[in-house]
Order: structure tokens, then C-alpha cells, then sequence
């Protein structure tokens, strides 16, 4: 486990996007987190006190968080020099990116002698099976999406808050980097090899024998070419009784791929239900979560509402205004303590 | 490259499917092999002449061909002694297992000693690209399967001799470690990062300006919940004008899951071509490879024969009766100046 609390790194970075991992753990560990650390270039702020490493120690935090995303996810030299400061008052480093802390000399050789730890959070688990299908108890939701960044890890995380809320044993299984630092384990899949991708998901999710439910971060999308095949990994190894679509309706065209159009709403469910039951025959969709954030209020409930007709599902934007619909619906669809009825002959 | 010409080894085995690999450079690049080692516990011949590491490098081998599979794709030490014999004669050595050559010192010191080298196939190519499903020139077919090991590569390879024969530019594209050995070239998909799967594909076959084919050797199933992650993301790196779909009609459940059935051939294709069709809208189907080694050859001749009208496709035994059908079509239907018409028998 990675020590808390956290001292979030932005650093220079002037791109919304790159700072992710930070914004996650500042949404959705707050109490973790004593506070950010950007240089005077950087415009951006996740609203939490301004502070460097000396002072971030000073107020009890003990791992710097390298949360931000840069271009082939690669250690700088700034990047290095602002750990090797947080390493010498003694707080741990963890990352996210592509290049592990583990290959750079000068952070292992400081951090050996501070006795502090380098986590690389990209590292998949060592010794993955492959993945069997075979079928196994337990309930499970896997979050699929129309593309990639959609708001799949967001709505998540949502629904267990909310799903806790109603007493359930609801347990967030992280998939990407942001999702393993706010949840403090998980796999993740972009880095597995391919062979191991449903037998990573069937390792992360394992049987479950009470009434609760494993939530499954998903990724990519099965209508984006460049990553479908590890979504369909993880629509066979997940395993889901439950699948929830998300999607941006403000996304112009597959992220980064210009030449590609998203696919609407109905044909999206239809093939991840289709792909999904390959190992979960019974699969079924319970809801629809869209990131409504570039639209106005009246707009964003409009769209919910009609969402909802269209697809006969709750549908709600879960950062906006709650994942409580979706969170109701699916009990109902799912509730454990009714007997299935028998016909008597 | 590695340089041929190949000693193949079989050493201990009893077990005809783990010497796949030496097998198949046996049968499809016979003028590269001078003999086969084994030990006197196999009962396994691949029909070459019978030599030892010295009697091979006396009659020209070049190289080693580790061509074997066993438990876990570790090298054991027979399989180690006998690769420093051969390395002791002058021979690089080449394996396609899990476990690397290079990371058995006692192998690397060996042919540094002796100037030799050491090939490891399952390594995938540094700085593999994401994919981005950008429509790309060029005729190619890929295989793909109801299962796992149903032809899929004697298909491919068969395909390519038949095209080749009536003059066209036909290359095939490895994706595993036999092919890859066969080729001299190629992809090992299954050590690839889930991430570049699709990206490997386009890279192993990219944009062609001639009239000529990529023939891509297909990985796995759609159908095959352990792989059917890079089945999907090969699909859409490959971008396919044509497939070709492979089965074994005397398998009785999907390679190594007894809890799953095989699909019917016509569902096992709807899927491959929806799936396809995100990258190639205009993809087709151009034919039907059965493996029927265990069907006499008038149970063969009539499988062949029902399974192409119910399907309206040529189909054949790639192996037992030539790929002629198939080339034969598959130029009709893609020929620049004529529209396809309908299959004739």
C-alpha cells in the first residue's frame, strides 16, 4: 500500500488533461491529500493549499504523487530533480508514467539512502494467468464506454459512493493508474501483455459469495481502434451481470482519431452485451452516464431525460448529479433477497 | 535474419503437438533443414535424417531450431545442455519459448565465447506504435478461427504457395513463433502490451501500392475467452479485404475450456466481420479452410463440400487438397476489373 497522505505534483504542466491522476485523487480522496505543488508557470489548480516538498512534509504528507501525463509519459528533468527534492525530506514517490522511477539511478540511489519507497503503479502484477471464462459467483458491473475518457473510472467510483450509501458492499476494482492510486491496488491493463488481459480481469475481480458487488473500472472502447482488444478482454475476463455505458456527448470524433465517428448510444450497448456474453450469457445494461460538463444545466437534464426514454435505462450525468437513479435501478434489477419464483404444476 | 541452415530439435519429447514449431519449419522450409536431434526417448520423427549437434554442423546447420513447447515455456536443463553442445560446434541457437535464451548466463557466455548468436522469436519489436486505424493501400486477407490451433498458419502458408503459383505477390505476415521462424520476420503477438496490439499489426503490414497480398496469419478466436481480446485488436490492425475462416471439425470444446462449445461456422464469421468491419467496412469473406486429419478422405471430400454450400463459399483442406479454391475465388472476387459474382463449384 502507498502511504497517505499525499503531496499532489502538477508542476509545470498547463494541459487539464495531464494533471488527471492529481484532479482524481484530489476528487476523490480529499482527506488524503495535504495539498499541490505547482511551479509559478503553471496556470492550473485543484483548489487545494499551495505548498513544495519541505513544506508538504512539514504538514504530515508522506508521498509525493507524480500525477500528471506528459508526452511518452516520460520522466524530465524537471520531473527528476522536483523528486529527488520531495525524496530528501523523506517522503516516498509514486508514478504513474510510462518510464518507472525504478530505471532512473539517481531516484533509486536517493531513496535508498532516505529509506524511502519508489512506486511505479504502471508495474503489472508479476505472474498473470490466462484467463479460463469459467463462470464464478458473485456480483459484478463493468463500466463501458462509447470512447476512451469518457468518464468510465468517474462513474465508477460514483456509483459506489452511492451504492454504499444504500449499505451495499460495493468494491471499486481500479484498471488504469488514476483508478489503482485512489483505490491503492489494482491491475493495469494497458500494461499486461496480451495474452494475459481477461486473466488479469478475472485475478482482479475474483469470486464473491455475499450479496455485494465488485465495480469494474472499464477502458477503451470496443469502437476504438487502437484499444478494442483490451476492452474485450475485459468484457470476457469481468465476467459482468451488470454493464454501464458512458459516454461524452460533447465528442466530436474518437479521441485522437479524427477519421473515426463515435457510435450512437443503442449500437454501442448492443455489441458490448453482445461481446459480454460470451462469458456472462445473462449480462444485461442498467444504466447510462453521461459527462455533461460542457453543457448548461437545463441542457445537461434534458438530455438525461431524453437519454432515458431512448434507451429505456436510467441516465444521469454521476459527477453532476448523482449516480442515484442508476444505483437504484440496479438493486431492483439485481435484488438478492427475493427467491427466484416457481411455478407450482 | 537468422541464418539457416536449421538443425531441428525435438530432443525428449513425446508429444507431437509441442514440437509444432520444428515441425513446421519441416514441412515449409524443407530445402532449410539438414536433420533432426533427438534423443532416444522420443518416439516423435519429423522425417529428416537423424544427427547430433556435431554430426549437423559437419553437414552445414547454421542454427539451432529450439523448436518445442513445453509446461510453462521454461528451459530446462537437457534443453539447456544440449543448446551449449550445439553452440560448442559453431551453431547459433534460436527458441521461441517464454523463458529467454539471453537471461540463462550460462548460454550467453557460451556463444559470446564462440561468436555465435542467440535469437529469442518471442520477443516483440522495441517502440511498438499504438494503432491508429487509418485506412491504409493494399490488398490483405487475414485467417481467422473457431478456435485456437484449428490451421489457421497451414492455411495462410498453403494460401501463399497456391497465390504465388498463379503469379501473384503473395507474403505472408507471422503473428507466433512458428511463423515468425518460418518467415524469418514477424510480430509475436502474444508478448505484445495490450495497449499495441492493433498498432503491431499495422506496423507488420503496413500500406502496399501493388496489386500484390499480405496474407496475415491470425491469432486465437473471437470465440476463445482466454484471447479473444487479441483476436479483436488483430482484426482491426489488420484492416482486411478478405477472410479466411479455419476450423477443426473434430475439436469437441474450445482448446483447453471443456465448459465451452465451438461456435457454428456461420456465427464464428458474422462476428469476424462485424468486429472487422470498424476498420474495413467492405471486408468479405472469401473462403473456408477445414483441418481434417481425422476424417478419411471421402468423409473429407464431403465436408468440404457441405460446408461450402450451406455457407456459399469454396472450402477445402488447405493441406490434404491444395488452396486452389480458395486463390481461385479470391482473385475473382477481388479482380480490379470485374464486379464479383456468385461461388461456382
Amino acid at each position: 500500500m502507498i502511504p497517505a497522505p499525499f503531496l499532489l505534483y502538477l508542476g509545470h504542466s498547463d494541459d487539464e488533461v495531464g494533471i488527471k491522476t492529481s484532479r482524481g485523487l484530489a476528487i476523490f480522496r480529499p482527506q488524503d491529500c495535504v495539498g499541490e505543488w505547482r511551479h509559478d508557470d503553471s496556470p492550473l489548480t485543484l483548489g487545494l493549499p499551495r505548498m513544495n516538498a519541505a513544506e508538504a512534509r512539514a504538514a504530515g504528507a508522506q508521498t509525493l504523487v507524480l500525477g500528471i501525463a506528459n508526452a511518452g509519459g516520460r520522466l524530465g528533468e524537471a520531473l527528476i530533480e522536483d523528486a529527488l527534492a520531495a525524496i530528501a525530506t523523506g517522503m516516498n514517490v509514486v508514478s504513474g508514467l510510462h518510464q518507472r522511477l525504478r530505471d532512473e539511478p539517481r531516484l533509486v540511489r536517493a531513496a535508498a539512502e532516505m529509506g524511502v519507497a519508489l512506486f511505479d503503479v504502471r508495474d503489472p502484477p508479476a505472474h498473470l494467468p490466462v484467463g479460463t471464462g469459467k463462470r464464478r459467483a458473485g456480483n459484478r458491473l463493468l463500466t463501458v464506454g462509447t470512447d476512451c475518457s469518457v468518464g468510465k473510472m468517474y462513474a465508477t467510483l460514483l456509483l459506489q459512493q452511492a451504492l454504499r450509501a444504500r449499505g451495499v458492499n460495493a468494491d471499486f476494482r481500479a484498471t488504469g493508474q488514476t483508478g489503482i492510486l485512489i483505490a491503492g491496488a489494482g491491475v493495469p491493463l494497458d500494461a499486461v501483455v496480451a495474452d494475459f488481459i481477461s486473466g488479469a480481469i478475472e485475478t482482479l475481480s475474483p469470486a464473491r459469495d455475499d450479496d455485494g458487488w465488485d465495480l469494474i473500472e472499464g477502458q477503451g472502447s470496443l469502437f476504438h481502434p487502437s484499444f478494442a482488444g483490451v476492452s474485450t478482454g475485459l468484457l470476457h475476463g469481468a465476467q459482468p451481470r451488470a454493464l454501464l455505458l458512458c459516454h461524452d456527448p460533447s465528442r466530436a470524433h474518437m479521441r485522437g482519431l479524427p477519421h473515426y465517428q463515435l457510435p450512437d448510444l443503442t449500437t454501442c450497448l448492443e455489441e458490448n452485451l453482445r461481446v459480454a456474453r460470451l462469458t456472462s450469457p445473462d449480462v444485461r445494461a442498467v444504466g447510462v452516464a453521461l459527462n455533461t460538463a460542457k453543457l448548461d444545466d437545463a441542457e445537461a437534464r434534458q438530455l438525461c431525460a431524453a437519454t432515458a426514454d431512448r434507451l429505456g435505462l436510467p441516465c444521469t450525468d454521476p459527477y453532476r448529479f448523482g449516480a442515484d437513479p442508476i444505483a437504484d435501478w440496479m438493486l431492483q434489477c439485481f435484488e438478492p433477497s427475493k427467491p427466484p419464483m416457481t411455478v407450482s404444476r
